[in-house]
This record gives C-alpha cells, sequence and structure tokens, in this order.
C-alpha cells in the first residue's frame, strides 16, 4: 500500500560554503507555499500528497531542485507559477511538467 | 534515467509541541552514521545511494521513520545494527529488510 500518492521534496538546504544553493531561492518559502497551497485544495494528507523539506540533494548547480516520488521527477522553479503548475499538473492531474523538468 | 537508485529520507522532525517525533530517537545522529557508512562504502554518490534528512513525514507514532526510494519503502529503526542491516540488505543487495518495515 503506498502511504502517499505522491512524495515531494524541496531542497531547502544553506551551503555554508557560500556556493550556488537552493535556499539562495527561496526555497523554504516556496515549499511553505506549496504545502498551504495543497492543504488549500485538501491534498496534503495520507493517501495523498505530502510536502516536505529535505537537506541537499546534490544538485546545487541547478536548483532550486524538488524530487517528487514515486518516478523520481526532477524539477526546477522560479515562482509561485511554476509550483502552482506543478501542483495543478502533476499532484492533481499525474501529468508531468516537461517544461520544468530537469 | 534514474539520478539516484535509492533515496533515503530519514525523518529529523523536532516537534514542537512535546509529542512523540522521530528526533526523540536520535534521528540526527542516526542519519549522520548511515550517511557515514554509505560514504566508507563508497556507494553514496549520484547514480547510487542518497541519505537526506527531512523534515515530519508524519508518522510519528511508529517513528523514528526512513523512507526508501524507489518502492516507497518505510522503516523504523533502533540501533546502528539496524541502519547497518538496511544498508547492507536494501541498498547495496536490493533485498529489503522485511522485519524492519512498517
Amino acid at each position: 500500500m503506498s502511504y502517499y500518492q505522491y512524495h515531494v521534496f524541496f531542497c531547502t538546504n544553506k551551503r555554508e560554503d557560500g556556493g550556488r544553493c537552493c535556499q539562495d531561492f527561496n526555497a523554504s518559502g516556496m515549499r511553505d507555499y506549496a504545502k498551504k497551497r495543497c492543504k488549500k485544495l485538501g491534498i496534503h494528507e495520507p493517501g495523498n500528497v505530502r510536502i516536505n523539506n529535505a537537506g541537499c540533494l546534490n544538485r546545487c548547480e541547478e536548483g532550486p531542485v524538488i524530487v517528487v516520488y514515486p518516478g523520481e521527477i526532477w524539477y526546477t522553479y522560479v515562482d509561485r507559477e511554476d509550483i502552482d503548475e506543478i501542483i495543478d499538473s502533476h499532484l492533481v492531474n499525474g501529468k508531468v511538467v516537461e517544461r520544468l523538468k530537469i
């Protein structure tokens, strides 16, 4: 049995060496936004979607990054509209957002 | 293409309401141990294994918990021997550790 239909991890790491990292792009804020929006849509619960923060996913140069399981789909994003599209297309309708894939 | 063959997330959340949570069981320390051991084994790299910390995975009462992707295999653990077994059996040899599954 699947505990989550979609399990989403936002890299919210802040590198200590000053190198490019996801947190430079407000990753925590964007994660909070995504979680809030999924809650509002009523999908942020067991059996459906879980939005988590995570430590460094090791793709700093391509960041900010998200990975969605199952499928190990990697995304990058710029703004809330990108997050909205990932939620609406992928998490609600099961359709991967090709333009944001990395 | 798969970026990680096995992507492992340790819940390292510390609940602020005082309720039972993974961090009560030294989750961060166990995650550090797992990462160090995978590095020592030479498997902690792109194309192979990634050990990450994550925020609350929402299975507090069953914790401490780990989830391994692909497959969404959930584990709990007590000590380093349990972590060793998950690494040696699942991450190195692809064999799920049934006794630790939740």
